[in-house]
């Protein structure tokens, strides 16, 4: 029985739970979140879908040692405020605690982390829980990436699951498209145009609707899938670099252990500065909450 | 191409367009609501799922036009008030401007309508249009019976989906188990005990989250899917019952062109009993907004 | 990872390898066979298939340790030749072979029988492996039930899926339909005309293309998926009744252990005394193998 | 309602037939083929699956008339003979039958073509319906580049799905891998080896049983897919190719009309060469068959 721990039951979370059941990506979910009554109400709004599910699948909540024997745990516990220096503190707060009981469960398992700002709150769980670094990731610059994929994808009518490109660095504050990594040929004028459409619609969709859910719980399934099933897939996402000594969005392949292999590129040499200024606010970040 | 229109994007508006995203249950998606903003946010957020989605659908939005050529509507424009009166107001009034678009665009499939109170709306939408009346019919009280099967198959630990048993009547205000046709056996201890943990859990789903929406959306797609793939399927939802010249909650067969066929029940007197009382309770609703 | 073996590779056991490997029911395939050749023919054509195939499935093959840790088995061995007595001859000689190699192999899963005679070859597993009773069961007179349930369905308009009803007995040899069984109402005459056509449709099928394998098949993943996911769904198959001391097609549930529950039926005198027979055939082809 | 015909139940229609009807890829399937009998049986066949189908799929046979308001046509009408010029003669043949039974129905989608040799029977297919060229294709190499970014994909630990690569040419007669169009860098040692490899999968296969089916039936459903779905798919089959005025296995982008558009490459000159070489060949093959 494949089972998967969601921590954190907001927009995210939440949508991934659904997503999880009704699509029988796992045989067994285990639903947590510091508001119970909020938690069980998810619950049992799952299990009442199950006479009209294509798959039978198992609901637990509450109980954090049913994590022990978890496959993959989803961590979306991130609150979301409008001082980003404030988030930091919340979230890395909490991430020792989520952290400390994950540790406690037994979990050997993989993490996929959602919570922000992604690359901070990876490093977080890894060093509470003590799990291998390869089994500790996020989900990092993945989102902006499948954004760029799809205006890519429209521009050229052409499927976007077979458009290859990343955006790298941290996610939010200090991200960049590497064009080096896109496998189709834009001119300068194109890029840019690009950028701006994807910079558009992400400002549009939180305009219009306060929060993102669904392409980003997508991207989530792909890396939860991409571990319960072995995919050997290369996406972007924020993994443990060794030559930069922490966690950044960096592409890598993500397997049964989770990440496999960081990738090798060859970036330019503006890429590599701005990967630099990423590196150089993730560390800084880091001090802070040291 | 199947094409399905959701009309208002609410917690299940917006869920029903994921999930015919994520499933392919449709190829293209029409999303209308009124808050223009919120409607082209969640078809950028559908949209950037595309590179990270098992499957290609379109998206299209705020062009009324474009249901002529749907095969099915999902009307989610329900507004939930507290006031049960108030809502019949609004959601009436909403329903026949709604309808009236519809007819507009020339659509020709099969309405499914969610918005409450579910009789009363799904007649005003079938009136509005001027659709046959097997072409449009409501959830009903399909999400109640899948919650009364989901509480079954617990006590007896059998699978849900091969639980037979409905709620039949007015969703909500006047509605009622009809254990006579449910393919167990109960005393009437355990029949209490049965709806006690149906309506417990229903309680406690509304007070932990304030709103349901997972159940409830999965009931919908599965009578989308029974149209559209014609399933001949046999359910619970709010059809037209000529014996009491209204649509209310009772069972029926779902096919390619709606409601097939309304179902032959032997009740028991009670349970006749009850069922008046709803079609006493639906037509003052209906003399209420002529 | 779920691991499913499949053990001989006919008709039905390749196409059970294709379809397990295609709908993503299990994570990895051991594939045996006595035809090495052919065995490895099989796992090439499977693993050609990846790139463009919707899931990632490992498969092993001609290795028996790789059914240790496997979750079920299906053993499709079972050779065809027109003499029943050597069918019986042939098969449960295999069956001993086949069941001590999966005994050396430490499996302790789920054992579904596709051979035939299926309730006798079941036994033979059953006592060679040792494993317990409700860990051993075949797919019986489930095939027989599930054609009829499509007459009936196609007769009634109806989903088949909604259609209950048993053929009960000894797969081919001494089986028959339990009326009692069946969720639907029929003259004498009506049930006639529908074994009628259960029978015809059987007919042709042999004639037309000289052996089963797709509805078959189908069958067998519905018991793989109700053991893997641990449905507690109902059927018909070849199970172990204590009353009779024997192995026969009887309903049961069936879920993550096997068989979880043996149906307790109220058949008619008739019924009871056709099932008889099966019983008094079933024990003596047991002694003859003895 | 989507509706799918296949032409030849041999081995890969057969299973195309089944794939399709457990998948659900589409709503409605139309079965032909000479052998009567062998059709009606495949029909009974799948249709006894639906009681244990997860989708509801109606089955047509011996129609030709279903045909006309068909999306897709799978012909695999092709026989397998040792001599390659007696396949030539009958295939071609049986092409122009077909054609004229096609442009006869009014079918007016796409058509697939399986029957080998694949570029020749494709062409007879569109000059018979005289169908526009790019609303009939063939899958031509496709299977080809298929087992050899398996190939490329267990050497690099990979998904297979992330290898691009094409074999071009004629399928199976005068083929290459294109190795410019392959996305990884490999040293003419490795090249050798992957390609060696590649060989020795295909014989074995062939070897062990006698045809293949899984993988080339699997990139067919990719090919249905990409039409039924608009999947603006980018992918190696037999396509028209203006510049060398005939079909031949060649990348192009696969949509809802077929063919939306030939790849521009940049080969090197040696595969331009070989190229060349395939293109006298088939020129030459369709000189026989005028």
């Amino acid at each position: 029985m494949r089972r998967v721990g969601i921590i954190g039951l907001g927009n995210v979370g939440a949508t991934a739970a659904f997503n999880l059941f009704t699509h029988g990506y796992c045989d067994e979910i285990v639903l947590l979140d510091v508001n119970e009554a909020k938690m069980q109400a998810e619950a049992i709004d799952l299990l009442d879908t199950l006479p009209v599910n294509e798959h039978e699948v198992k609901v637990y909540y509450g109980d954090w040692d049913k994590l022990g024997e978890a496959d993959v745990i989803i961590a979306g516990f991130g609150v979301k405020v409008t001082s980003s220096s404030e988030e930091l503190a919340i979230n890395s707060r909490n991430a020792r605690s989520v952290g400390e009981k994950i540790k406690a469960s037994g979990f050997n398992g993989v993490i996929i982390n959602i919570a922000n700002p992604c690359d901070v709150i990876t490093t977080v769980l890894q060093r509470t829980t003590e799990l291998p670094k390869n089994r500790v990731f996020g989900i990092g610059t993945m989102l902006d990436s499948v954004r760029l994929r799809r205006v890519i994808s429209e521009k050229l009518k052409l499927n976007s699951k077979q458009i290859g490109g990343f955006v790298l660095g941290e996610h939010g504050l200090c991200d960049f498209i590497a064009w080096s990594t896109v496998n189709h040929d834009f001119s300068e004028n194109e890029q840019a145009e690009i950028a701006k459409q994807a910079k558009e619609n992400a400002e549009k969709l939180i305009g219009g609707k306060g929060f993102t859910n669904w392409a980003v719980t997508s991207a989530a399934m792909e890396l939860v899938r991409s571990v319960l099933t072995d995919e050997h897939f290369y996406t972007v996402c924020s993994v443990y670099v060794e030559e930069y000594g922490i966690y950044l969005g960096f592409p890598a392949v993500i397997g049964k252990h989770g990440v496999e292999k960081i990738a090798q590129l060859s970036l330019s040499s503006d890429e590599e500065l701005r990967l630099q200024e990423a590196v150089a606010l993730i560390k800084e970040h880091l001090t802070k909450i040291d």
